[in-house]
């Protein structure tokens, strides 16, 4: 859990990211009373933060690892992230998603390359196939949050904000399964250990709260927010850098959610997916006292069913 | 019509205004076969390319015509602009809408100090209304394309992205009233004379396209395209400038619009509105020789209406 790792990843991913901008807005700026630094990691490839993680763990892999080729289990932007960085390495991918997830997203991640194994909608028959075909295939997990190269890798983008804005006085990261809050925390605590670092949560989904104020795991359960990135649970080794690292987790509202996505849409020209916009909701409505600080927020992707708002726009042209 | 002009624009203006960022992709480069930079004027204050213009030509007025102030007349981006512009300015300003302008648009500009006066749809009622209020006030006109402030301030725009990326072999901006165009023209003839400057208007309101090729001006009729901010006539002055600075003026569809609105959300998560999204379908379906050419697009503004999209977002999560 050294800032070094996060240091070497960077130095691993830094040829085949992006090295996202950071944007800033009077409005906000206004709105807390501090000084606002977005890293926009919606522009990262993929559309989101996880590529980061992806790349800097495929590409640790041994050659034999890297020749039986490696799987993932995700309904969303891991999927793609997995399949980009494993054909980016010429390694095979293969990515088990439920049933149900969005055709759009099947799509892309097979736009990829990477091979799509359908599962039941559970988070047992997830697991069950995908332990089934590494036991077949002796392929290598890359899980979404609970390994110390995604944690590492998804530590970069603060890595790289604090780097270009200078030391901050706080930082805001939405937190699921805790990639990203645990890489965060690393990286900042590492680069300015005074900075409060606060992990975001939706009120709906709140394990990590409940997980980080009781000091066990304690899964979540029935998950409903539209924040649809962010309704897994803590892992063990997240679990254990949060606890170490993070300064204090508040959740926000779905309301507040969308009311924080609003701003960046509109008044920051930024299209960012719900759970991106979890980390604006908590620096908005966390009740922190900002004032006269500067303060990080991480945006983490941007990926969202645009279709319905595009087809509205086909009719209005016909209509014209 | 000089390169100097615009350099005096951009030191008068450069204190106010954002130096927005340039954006690439993958994607598009793939599809042109060029290497695309998208000057995104999305970012620029009141969200469009226009405030560059207004603050140029506001800051400019003599004592007396300060003290007296201005007035515009505009339902779009250029209202917006010139509230910001003269309130920053200490100006006053006057807005003539037409009474069916959006509600989002009335207050953001009345959220800048501006007194707006309503007046009836048609062209013909804008002018008349504007005419009796500088004769009963003495204020100074803000035209929104034919004055030469406004065009070397929108000119400073590509002058930031050519001095930012080096000389273009294209460069690409939208066409209503020709301000925009004009701008660019001058500041690219001057920065890179060998580059090809092309405007790209909606085929539905193709008076600058028909114009150029004619020789003469004429009038747009009926225009009907989702690019509300391009249903302009070119003015004497912007012509002149096209006529001799630009090098083809092409027309895009209404599909292709959205088409390369769509590219610009989805891929580049960036929020354009349908008339900053022209330049981009020219770029796209021009048929121009774009392979392994430098290529610029100015990405004009990203003004629009998002409530409908919002209020499904709300019964998203009253649903969940």
């Amino acid at each position: 859990m050294m800032l070094t790792e996060v240091e070497a990843a960077l130095a691993r991913i830094r040829q085949v990211t992006h090295h996202t901008p950071v944007m800033t807005s009077r409005t906000v700026n206004a709105l807390t009373g501090g000084e606002v630094f977005l890293k926009c990691e919606n522009f990262q490839r993929v559309g989101a933060f996880k590529f980061r993680g992806a790349y800097n763990a495929i590409s640790q892999l041994s050659p034999v690892e890297r020749r039986r080729g490696v799987i993932a289990h995700s309904s969303g932007n891991h999927a793609q992230a997995v399949a980009l960085a494993a054909f980016l390495l010429g390694v095979k991918a293969t990515i088990v998603m439920p049933e149900n997830s969005s055709p759009i997203k099947m799509q892309a991640t097979q736009g990829y390359g990477a091979t799509i194994v359908l599962c039941g909608n559970s988070a047992a028959d997830r697991e069950k196939r995908t332990t089934e075909l590494i036991e077949e295939h002796g392929y290598t997990l890359i899980h979404p949050y609970n390994d110390f190269r995604v944690i590492y890798g998804a530590g970069t983008a603060a890595y790289e904000l604090i780097k270009e804005v200078g030391p901050l006085d706080w930082i805001f990261a939405p937190v699921g399964g805790g990639g990203l809050l645990s890489g965060t925390a690393i990286a900042t605590k590492g680069l300015c250990p005074d900075a409060n670092v606060i992990g975001v949560e939706p009120k709906n989904a709140d394990d990590a709260y409940r997980s980080f104020k009781e000091g066990i795991i304690i899964p979540s359960e029935n998950p409903r927010t539209i924040a649809d990135g962010l309704r897994t649970s803590l892992g063990s080794n997240t679990f254990k850098i949060i606890r170490e690292k993070v300064d204090d987790i508040i959740t926000v509202s779905e309301k507040q959610i969308l009311v924080a996505m609003r701003i960046l849409w509109e008044r920051m020209k930024l299209v960012v997916e719900p759970s991106g916009a979890v980390s604006m909701a908590g620096l908005l409505y966390g009740g922190l006292p900002l004032d006269e600080q500067k303060i990080g927020v991480i945006i983490s992707g941007g990926n969202i069913d645009l279709n319905d708002f595009f087809t509205h726009l086909e009719k209005q042209i016909q209509d014209l």
